[in-house]
């Protein structure tokens, strides 16, 4: 389905480059670059050497191209043909404050935090002295509303399928449980993979800007909640009992799918009526990139989730819950790891970056002159770029077709951007929390050169 | 089922503390202590402090008590009361070379390798560029015979996960697939759960000492391998197609079982007659414990797996398969993190490490000075020891019953020895690849005063 990915080999043939002429710099080079420097094409001969042998070991048909991430520096990503490009998808929105921040090198260089990193512990059993005390300062000092229980987990999929588990297990149901995903992942990962037989609800599809197409977007979304409502019956038929719901805030890899505030206040009602649990999956969203902390709380909601599931931008996946979650027991929601620590340490000092760094008033910021950029751009390019949206800096917009949006992530990048695609059309922005206003305005010259140069 | 763990609220009530006395020191206190040395009971009043400040924040009634990482070395955990115990379970079997290498700290001093802790990329995508070359040095240096394709991923479970769904595509049969597993984790990690209808055999249930046993044992296996063919017929006749078989070496939390290298050659061969996939879990067995860098290695097989996955000792998750398991294209297997480099960086210096100090070899050695000694024991205690097995260090024995078992490791914890559960009364071994002779001498030594003191 999303095969932006195939796009690379187009690009080989293109042998182009380009220097990109140096904007003012505005912060120290240590701790960020002033601009984009291409030396060669990318992926380059570097990587595209590295590339064979990759694939002499596992199938690399994904790689974009091989980094340095020695050389990279806060937004800015530098591979190994020497090119250096302003990075919008930071490694899928996982690096929260840019590459080799001066904190995370600090506090790595401190002699008492390395057996943090040399001896990671099992976590369930034998938990380091300061545990408690890094969770209360990394994970639970930004706990959701109401959910001050937080289990740690190695990676995002093991985050959301505990966190399945502890709501089968609050349930209570063996057998008839069922789970109702309104989530949608590239369903290439799916295919020729046996699955259960869980209710997956429509995810509204809206019109952009949501002020302008208020009364059909308010159709659109009333018809996806009576939908979720007809499943969760229907399955009670077949006696199925819906255990919970999950739902993305932005519905992530399916294609950057917003609903209204008001639509998921809804959602949250239908839950509490029906007596599921409703699991906000925050993976993607989490992490300060909407200009809130969690995408959920733009919601005004005092009761926005049951279940909190986090990873990526959190360097730690897992997951927070209200106390009627917690497992009944000791080894219920069990793993060898249960995360690990030195995660938890680097998190800790995120989070203290971006209190005393403000970076989520910078995300709403940097994120509003991203956004009025692209809807000039819109303006100006209505035949290549539609459905302008996004909250903080989570934007995206809407290419004519799969061909064109490859074709335009691809001279981004060898214009000195890294863009990444998601669902079958559409372009993602996923940069830093230190993504600040000059980056936008330096990504949207670029990007304007190029929609008017496109062909 | 496994509730060794509720004993730390019995060991509570026993208010004893004893100085162990000092053995020779045989090794540099920078690597390795001469002993233990106890000041507390266990858990004692800081880890007593430290479970009720966890406890609030997620259920802590698995933790055994909490560590001081940094004051522990080698073969020798510290808690945080000052106690220094001799870690046999090695943070259930997933500390390689002992806490804090002086290999793994240098390692870790060196500034060029900063920057793979700090910035954790999307490995699929954009991965750095030593990726291929530190495979090569570390998974693809010990990959299991035939088997030159590795993805890795970040724990165990996504580990065997991931492996599963290579093998349905590799079956292609979409919904009528089912997958055989063998292994047995504790039950309560399964209650409430939904699961698919996948068909599970028995695993032999053996007598010890294998040799002495051998008629019955070869029994006991035949009545395995039959069901594990009337199964796959039976499921046939269900429109339900075996795709792929599981098994681990030695069937670890399900308590220590063996079989013998017979049982497995045949195994492989009924995969083969029906044309299902050979998965071999080797997350707890593999990385060198039972004298082999894999388990299955006792085989002597030429083509002992299709499928192997692995964890814990190899500090990153991940699984080496067939150039035919491949996924056909890009994003197939795929998810945002696939792994860590860093835990990559530290497993090429730890296999640099096994391989420079012969630690193989030395499991076997030590593993023979344990057994013998276990077996001792067992002629002296038949009433509180039976069933003692092994390979290499990879030891366990049979208590009574659950109450005996928690028992005994609560006692040895007290007297400064680590031990893990598992089964329903097994105490299992899983010392670090660093475990010596001697280390076996002076748990023996501890033991045998234990057993001749219960009551």
């Amino acid at each position: 389905v999303c095969k932006y990915c195939l796009l690379h080999t187009l690009a080989l043939l293109i042998l182009w480059h380009r220097l990109i002429s140096q904007t003012a710099a505005k912060i120290d080079v240590d701790f960020d670059y002033d601009g984009p420097l291409m030396k060669t094409e990318v992926p380059g001969p570097r990587s595209r050497e590295l590339m064979k042998q990759l694939n002499g070991i596992q199938n690399a048909d994904a790689v974009h191209f091989f980094c340095n991430y020695q050389e990279s520096r806060g937004n800015y990503l530098v591979d190994v043909d020497g090119n250096r490009m302003l990075d919008l998808y930071s490694q899928i929105s996982s690096i929260p404050i840019g590459y080799n921040h001066p904190s995370l090198m600090k506090l790595l260089q401190q002699p008492q935090n390395l057996s943090t990193f040399v001896n990671r512990p099992a976590l369930g059993i034998l938990p380091p002295e300061n545990f408690a005390e890094k969770l209360k300062e990394s994970l639970l000092s930004v706990a959701p509303k109401g959910l001050q229980q937080v289990i740690t987990m190695s990676c995002g999929s093991c985050s959301n399928e505990n966190a399945f588990k502890a709501i089968f297990m609050w349930y209570r149901f063996i057998d008839i449980s069922c789970c109702l995903a309104t989530t949608h992942s590239k369903a290439i990962h799916k295919l020729d993979i046996p699955s259960f037989d869980w209710p997956i609800a429509p995810f509204p599809r809206l019109k952009y800007p949501l002020e302008e197409f208020v009364k059909e977007n308010q159709q659109e979304e009333a018809r996806c909640l009576e939908e979720v409502e007809d499943l969760i019956v229907k399955y009670r038929k077949k006696k199925k009992i819906v255990a919970g719901i999950i739902i993305e805030p932005i519905q992530s890899e399916g294609g950057d799918n917003h609903a209204s505030d008001k639509f998921f206040r809804k959602l949250r009602d239908i839950t509490r009526k029906h007596g599921c649990a409703f699991l906000v999956d925050e993976v993607q969203t989490g992490g300060g990139c909407t200009g809130k902390f969690w995408a959920h709380e733009h919601w005004g909601l005092d009761d926005p989730a049951d279940v909190v599931t986090f990873s990526k931008k959190m360097m730690t996946g897992g997951f927070f819950h209200k106390e009627e979650f917690r497992p009944n027991g000791p080894y219920r929601i069990f793993n060898t790891w249960l995360g690990d620590p030195s995660k938890n340490l680097m998190l800790a000092e995120v989070i203290n970056v971006i209190k005393r760094e403000d970076l989520l008033n910078n995300a709403t910021h940097a994120g509003k002159a991203l956004l009025a950029g692209l809807l000039d751009l819109q303006a100006r390019y209505p035949h290549l770029i539609s459905r302008v949206r996004g909250r903080g800096t989570f934007c995206s917009f809407d290419t004519p077709d799969d061909t064109t949006r490859n074709k335009l992530i691809a001279i981004a990048r060898n214009k000195g951007v890294v863009l990444g695609g998601c669902g079958d059309r559409s372009i993602r922005f996923r940069p830093t929390l230190i993504f600040k206003d000059h980056h936008a305005h330096l990504f949207l010259n670029i990007f304007s050169d190029i929609l008017a140069d496109f062909k």
